[in-house]
């Protein structure tokens, strides 16, 4: 026995050196939690559909409200039935919040998932400027008609303000009802901020050997400012250093409202070359400061994308020095814009590798092809 | 026994008529609310001063904020020393609540009731569009000093929204903490307005008697619309007609945001005859909707006056046929405009009756004298 303790440190040590030789990304050492882990099909692609601006909830009070979330549970059954992508990340706008007088958005949250939760695919999110919106009540309701009957907790005796669901709430209801959920709320340190993580995609046959970081940042908008804080971008900073030091892995980031850097790369006027996309309608609607997330980000060569919402009149991917600008593709019924409903669809290729894009629309067409990793 | 029995109710009949010939007004039998009973010293005059736009909690992380609300605490101590009036009205917007990021604003509002309470003397309240404001997040907290250190609630974890403290809960404290405090939360049928009420002014020799009702209503805006319902409007109809059916008794109303009515009286540039002010620089800044007020207002003979506050940069009463639309006078160091401070006093007197108005100001100068009477 005393030998054998005796060898013990050394052998700990030595097999402490191969593990690390042996696993180059080590997720309990960087503090990945094994739910922020993506599998993906040796050799597959792997590929992830944006929904984007779904608007659920909308004129809760009226028949076209409801039925336009019925239209876009339709869309995203459609466009998943035609891509069957591995993963579907909610872009933010999944709620109109300021539309509707309930105590508890999760309801509609809940709706908007459904689609992908019922053909088992997973998925996450992060939130939008509508998500956690006050209701503002209809000018109407104050004239003779008076106030329709709304839902209003016995226990409030008449303090039925309804300020929103706050973002904390929504998520985690969407991560202790849905196994398929890889959504986090997010450090609490970068409060209040909900939606801020990276999740990895592996290979299952080596799932220590990412394939791709995706990154998810809550760009605000509803009860506070629409904007990354100086703590979020600081937190990507230190967490993408800590988990891909030497920028080997690509990374792709996600959030809802385009960053002020969007506003120059496709002035008005169609979609511009070497940009790439179909409706440039809408003058670019950004945050409203930047803080720095966009220089952290261009520093970064393993930053191939930035993929935002928020624009229902924009689909477009232009290119920003290294970095591509993409927007999503209103995917909602709900929400202004009156263009037919799509997704844009992200494809990881591990061999060779390539990130390749494209958007395909309800009624199954397929436009705006474009490879992000050139 | 049985004799006395059967006379009972004869004895009881004769009793009634005679109680109800002395009473013309009767409280019980109209529903008033002992507390909403202002006692009058007979012959006096019954002095009232309006606290307009206090504003408190102004820019709460800083230091010119709070001292601010030191200057408002001053004004009012001044003003009250000068008129010593028999009641106070705080004319709504007593907060800027989105200024400040706590759980429950009522710590400011105690504030602004300080100087009156500290006197003895009764008020009430009505509410202005800032009192629920949700928290407006500094744009500069997301930068790189990051958030400053907030009053966030343990059991929260995080969930730090600060929508606003609801007009309900406002009221509850006011009233529960206030023996002085002669506001009501108001029926809950007019939710979600909340300060909808009606006060009676009676000589204490005489209390079946009223000198006048003061009337207040939520003019909205906050947490919902800035606007009087039609529901209020039916509201004021009912109990005007129920408590003062001839029209016998004087009337006067008060809210915060001023009506459209008020738009077309004093046309631009000074203060135009037959008005009397001393301020006329904002444009009216009205509720958003008129949706009967003003009509069923105008069918009464017995209503004298409307009172409002919101515009910090006009003090006048104008004529609107046979009704006094007025202006109160900024009274808070919080709020837009660099005017000095004052308030508006209203007195009534009983013989012979008038009602009498003019500005007292910080510097103890009076201006602006008008019988709203006439």
């Amino acid at each position: 026995m005393a030998v054998l303790w005796s060898a013990a440190p050394s052998a700990i040590l030595f097999l402490t050196v191969l593990l690390l030789k042996l696993h180059p990304i080590w997720p309990a050492a960087v503090g990945l939690d094994p739910r922020a882990s993506l599998p993906a099909k040796p050799g597959s692609p792997f590929k992830i559909a944006l929904f984007a601006d779904l608007h659920f909830g909308e004129n809760a009070w009226s028949d076209w409200g409801p039925s336009h979330d019925v239209s876009s549970v339709n869309v995203m059954s459609t466009l998943l039935d035609d891509e069957k992508p591995d993963f579907v990340v909610y872009l933010g706008d999944v709620l109109t919040a300021n539309n509707f007088a309930v105590e508890n958005a999760s309801l509609y949250w809940d709706q908007a998932l459904s689609p992908t939760k019922s053909r088992g695919i997973p998925f996450a999110s992060v939130f939008g400027n509508h998500d956690d919106a006050p209701f503002e009540w209809p000018l109407e309701w104050f004239s003779a008609p008076g106030i329709p009957p709304v839902r209003c907790p016995a226990e409030s005796s008449g303090d039925c303000s309804f300020r929103g669901t706050h973002r904390l709430q929504l998520m985690k209801n969407e991560i202790g009802q849905n196994a398929l959920s890889h959504s986090f709320e997010g450090p609490q340190d970068l409060w209040p901020s909900i939606s801020n993580y990276v999740l990895q995609i592996s290979p299952t046959d080596n799932p220590q050997s990412p394939i791709a970081f995706l990154y998810f940042l809550d760009s605000g908008g509803g009860s506070y400012r629409g904007v990354i804080s100086n703590a979020q971008s600081e937190w990507f900073k230190t967490r993408s250093l800590e988990i891909n030091p030497d920028s080997r892995v690509p990374e792709l980031i996600f959030w809802h409202i385009p960053s002020k850097a969007y506003e120059k790369v496709a002035p008005g006027g169609g979609v511009p070359q070497p940009c790439v996309g179909s409706i440039n309608d809408d003058k670019v609607a950004s945050q409203e400061a930047e803080t720095g997330i966009m220089d952290i980000l261009a520093s970064r060569p393993s930053v191939k994308a930035v993929f935002v919402g928020h624009n229902h009149g924009n689909d477009w991917c232009c290119p920003d020095n290294k970095l591509w600008l993409c927007y999503a593709r209103h995917t909602g019924y709900g929400g202004y814009g009156t263009r037919e409903k799509g997704a844009r669809i992200i494809e990881i290729n591990q061999q060779p590798f390539s990130i390749k894009s494209w958007i395909r629309m309800e009624n199954h067409e397929i436009h705006s092809e474009v490879d992000l990793s050139s």
